[in-house]
């Protein structure tokens, strides 16, 4: 039995999507972001970075969404959900989520708190404008690769998909949505009525609409 | 023969760290940030983000640094550089890994380009005193591994250590320097006298003497 600590649309959403891909046995433990509880001494023993997610695997506590997903993959390859040892697809599996996760899903972090990263709060609409910008401009760049490949990795379903439309949604009410690039806004629609994706957004409680009632 | 793309003291330094280390046949190439290079129609043919490094593999590119240092630590495991699979540090290797990348590298980057991050010149002070705030918190996490353990991922020597030596590097200048961390000071100097470190920071004209003459 894994236990995955959550909140409901944060980074936990990712190891989620998988948990419930590979119909593993699974525990939802609530990090409740409203009282800070990520940052309590308790959790700090699970996750010295105080972020969700955490997931516990036989006693050992594993932080970083990325590294969870990549985890999960290695101990269950028999759902393919990240190409094996030796297949030419596995480097840009690795090189995809690292994208994702260190540019994407970064940008995304100084655009939604960007009081962490000025010590001038009057200076806080500029840094939102600047992110916006730079947030479309690596949504274009994943834009170009799904004009050419099905999926991210190519033309199979890998973990990295689910990590992309976990950053996809939470980049909706940007400036450049990713619904404004034609192959990406297509491919969301589709991962968007994925049955593994709509079973765990309902149980977030998450609004798919925008993906499912894009018109080309 | 693996060339790797590169500029000195760059995000190319920690896959350049494993290829010397490991002893494989590698070719440098050049990408001449001075005159952007790295956004040259032909570099971005193998890096559409436009950014360094590279590595081509038997004519496959494959870009983002944590992915090359992947790539090669699972192309030749003989060297030990990362956990085999079943190993119980394997996803704690992901862990540190992804949290170097997604959370020192990236917090680097816009303390380093904060023209980037807002679109305000005047503000960027504002941006970059934030950063070095947010920079010491992400070495303060270090810090505490360090305290508990010889080397990031446990007791030895891992590609996490190389990346982390190479981002330790970049934050020297920031107010909070790694070298003001007592454990994280002790490990850099001890990874500052490493062959392979101290051969390639040869190489890239690097100047190692503030981690040998740390002196507690």
């Amino acid at each position: 039995m894994y236990q995955l600590y959550y909140y409901p649309n944060n980074a936990s959403l990712a190891p989620h999507f998988l948990l419930h891909y590979m119909q593993l046995p699974y525990e939802l433990v609530l990090v409740d972001k409203r009282t800070q509880s990520q940052k309590s001494p308790e959790y700090l023993k699970l996750n010295p970075a105080g972020r969700i997610p955490t997931l516990v695997d036989k006693g050992q506590a594993i932080f970083e969404s990325s590294a969870i997903c990549i985890h999960l993959c290695e101990q269950h390859p028999e759902h393919g959900l990240m190409p094996e040892m030796g297949d030419p697809a596995r480097p840009l599996f690795y090189q995809w989520l690292a994208y994702l996760n260190n540019t994407l899903q970064a940008e995304l972090m100084v655009r939604y708190y960007p009081q962490r990263h000025t010590n001038d709060p009057a200076t806080i609409p500029h840094v939102v404008a600047a992110q916006d910008e730079r947030i479309g401009d690596a949504l274009a760049v994943i834009d170009d690769q799904l004009a050419k490949h099905a999926y991210l990795v190519g033309e199979r379903l890998t973990a990295c998909d689910f990590f992309l439309f976990m950053l996809a949604e939470w980049c909706l009410p940007v400036a450049r949505s990713p619904l404004t690039f034609p192959n990406l806004a297509r491919y969301l629609q589709r991962l968007a009525g994925h049955p593994t994706i709509a079973a765990v957004c309902a149980i977030e409680e998450m609004d798919l609409s925008p993906f499912i009632s894009y018109v080309e």
